[in-house]
């Protein structure tokens, strides 16, 4: 397996050394390799190095102290702005304000994303992919000057690791995987597949920690709660409105 | 650079000879290895190699003709139905079945493909994306029996180059990075950033055979047609809905 996909972790603690200059911009370059909707590269990568940027960032990030901890931060956008505003310069028509090509902008800049994060960890760095992105896009959209057009999909933190950080453990591969078409889950396969996870000594820990009997209520009680889950539907949506990908 | 991301291109014709077993299933598990929404796995991937099933999915990629061709269709979904059956089956209320959660599982899909992407590529061999997975979604679900809480994301054909395929060119990398805040375009950019492109042969050839003045216009008036776009956002928002991705 590839090196970087086999090694791959989520990163949360970094030194303070900083990412050389020509290292980031072969990590940008290899996000534009990706595979992106008909060639058109519907997303845009913002680069945030600035420490001020990166504070006023954090909060979007809900003070994740890898925020302002690593030295670089990048903003996945997918962005219909650039290709539409060639359209209208040449003369035709974009009709590319709504959702199906929000969508495949959103492709296009995570493809781009996972590209980068690779590419990142063959240099010897360290990643981790900030969510948190989606809760807060309005907010992030006014810090960094997004416009119509223009919204973040995914964020991601790059640095020099600070230590060493385990793999994460990950459902077995069948799980995932349906031959031909899907078979659902009966509740014996449910009870094998999270077998290993609802077993292991970090689940015990968590439980302790959580006062909860199962994993399953720390992801749905304290992790992604309904009413939070809802709360970002309804902020993201509106946020994909007001940036003009509902217009049609 | 990561030599499989220096050299990714689009593979659109391949040989008949099948992708082994064992060299699926490491693209599969480098698939699993990509970061995920709190390592939650919100995805599945349908494997389709048998051609009777290649070619009731054929019209739903517009009948390239590399579905067909191709030994294996891989089809990428969002998925929040597993780990809500986990959920329930462990007395904890899942609060998935909304737009923050498919866009989520979707960036989880999404960055497994990429990583599949990358690991078939170092195998040898070629992959097209098939963004046609969200245009006719629908019957996609339909074919593959996708269940409420699973909907295609994006779908990929790997297999053997029948034939060497060229790089494609890119934008410069400048033209999608933006430094601390986004700098919007002026005109004297969009020139700059598509000159290359503008002024290629393999441009002036589509020009010809398209009888029209310019590129954008290739991609308005016949690649990306503004009606078809918005067919596109209404047929896949619906089939979100009936997906249950709307339910909250």
């Amino acid at each position: 397996m590839i090196n970087e996909i086999k090694n791959h972790r989520s990163v949360r603690s970094y030194t303070a050394q900083p990412v050389p200059e020509e290292v980031l911009n072969e990590i940008l370059a290899a996000a534009t390799r990706a595979s992106t909707t008909g060639n058109m590269q519907l997303y845009s990568i913002v680069v945030t190095e600035d420490q001020a940027m990166k504070e006023r960032l954090a909060p979007c990030h809900f003070n994740q102290p890898c925020v302002t901890q690593a030295p670089v931060l990048l903003t996945f956008c997918a962005d219909i702005r650039r290709f539409s505003l060639w359209c209208r310069q040449r003369g035709a028509e974009p009709v590319y304000d709504n959702f199906a090509w929000f969508f495949n902008a959103a492709t296009d800049a995570l493809l781009a994303s996972q590209n980068a994060a690779l590419e990142a960890e063959a240099h010897g760095l360290g990643i981790c992919y900030l969510g948190t992105a989606i809760y807060t896009a309005s907010r992030i959209c006014d810090i960094l000057s997004l416009p119509e057009g223009v919204v973040p999909v995914t964020a991601m933190v790059v640095g020099y690791p600070a230590a060493d950080t385990p793999l994460t453990d990950r459902l077995p591969v069948d799980a995932v995987v349906h031959r031909e078409t899907y078979k659902d889950y009966t509740p014996g396969d449910i009870d094998r597949i999270w077998h290993e996870r609802e077993c292991s000594r970090e689940t015990a820990g968590l439980l302790e920690a959580n006062g909860l009997p199962n994993l399953a209520r720390i992801f749905t009680e304290r992790r992604y709660k309904g009413e939070d889950n809802l709360a970002i539907s309804r902020s993201y949506l509106e946020c994909l409105k007001k940036q003009g990908f509902f217009n049609q």
